[in-house]
């Protein structure tokens, strides 16, 4: 269980005192959930067929860690910030992507609803 | 109080129901979160001083929760994959960052740790 | 004028004398081409009403070079892999722009042309 | 060769016809930039081993060239608005990057330069 509203407050208190809230518009978290996003990415960007991320060694585990946890920060402050339910909207959404992905006809399937 | 696991149960079986196992790697998943954060912004990239984005529109706030859903939908995936507890990490990162940004140096001051 | 062939031909050399070629597959170019988008972003991610980001502060100037520099540098070489004419590409959607975008229509508008 | 200023003219041309130069700031442009660098990463997020992107299809390869295009057409706006020479700057990088990644040591390594 992640207790969402307790880390939203130490994340809002975190912000409070540097005197940070000024900077912290939703499209500002937004920009900054794309970097963080993109700091993520960098870590695994050449991966090719002779050269495999591994998770599991322990310096890259600890990038790994940091980057998800900065993107799930700014998430956390994002929702905040809109006053949305990051557990409702993601059980809404899953409903939609069921009805726009059936099963029978996106079985092995990479491909958008919208070429189904 | 988020039901972490409930929910990456739930991703997991859409996944495998719709034999998508294959194309989810760390590396996929981390993919698809850059593109979902990308149509985030999207919804807010022409913001200016005479165009703010109205969050509380019903039109524009559904899209605003479904590409958040969509993010953390892909966060939960990346987090199962990679057997993170998103809340861990987070609270790890607060740390760090709370020694990174010391309040005296940091207030009011939109810059990296490495220029304080 | 740009000498893009020029350009390639360095790129591709550079990547070449490094054993690089391995780990440029156009998909990985492309995620180096987002993060370092996000890298740019990064360097104006906090901009608000009071805190303008000074692109003439000589420091600042070389930061947003570089970047400008990284992206254009992937943007390069996704070109040169997939045998794409930047220039003709965007010309071709310039004209499809002026299609989805009519003057009348559009004039002092930030949405998307789905929505004009 | 790319003509650079003729097709900056053009787009400032677009941009004022529509009275879109109020939305397009640096930021705003940069925001757009990693917005369609996220479409273009769309196309290829779900590469794998038994999943290659066709990019001589037809339909994808029109959509691989408007997603390039759209980032090229960006990054002209941003480096018009900055007083930016595209390809001096791509120089000066490429230069920086010779040094940052000696050939002997960077050899076959898909690692920062920090790590060589």
């Amino acid at each position: 269980m992640i207790d969402e509203q307790k880390l939203q407050q130490t994340l809002r208190g975190f912000a409070s005192d540097r005197d940070w809230e000024q900077f912290h518009s939703p499209r500002n978290l937004i920009s900054a959930l794309n970097v963080e996003a993109g700091e993520l990415l960098e870590l695994f960007q050449w991966e090719s067929k002779n050269h495999i991320v591994d998770v599991n060694e322990p310096e890259t585990r600890q990038k790994v860690e940091d980057e998800i946890a900065d993107v799930f920060i700014y998430l956390l402050r994002i929702a905040d910030k809109l006053d949305v339910s990051l557990e409702n909207v993601a059980i809404a959404k899953m409903k939609k992507n069921a009805e726009k992905y059936p099963i029978d006809k996106s079985k092995g399937k990479a491909v958008k609803y919208t070429e189904l």
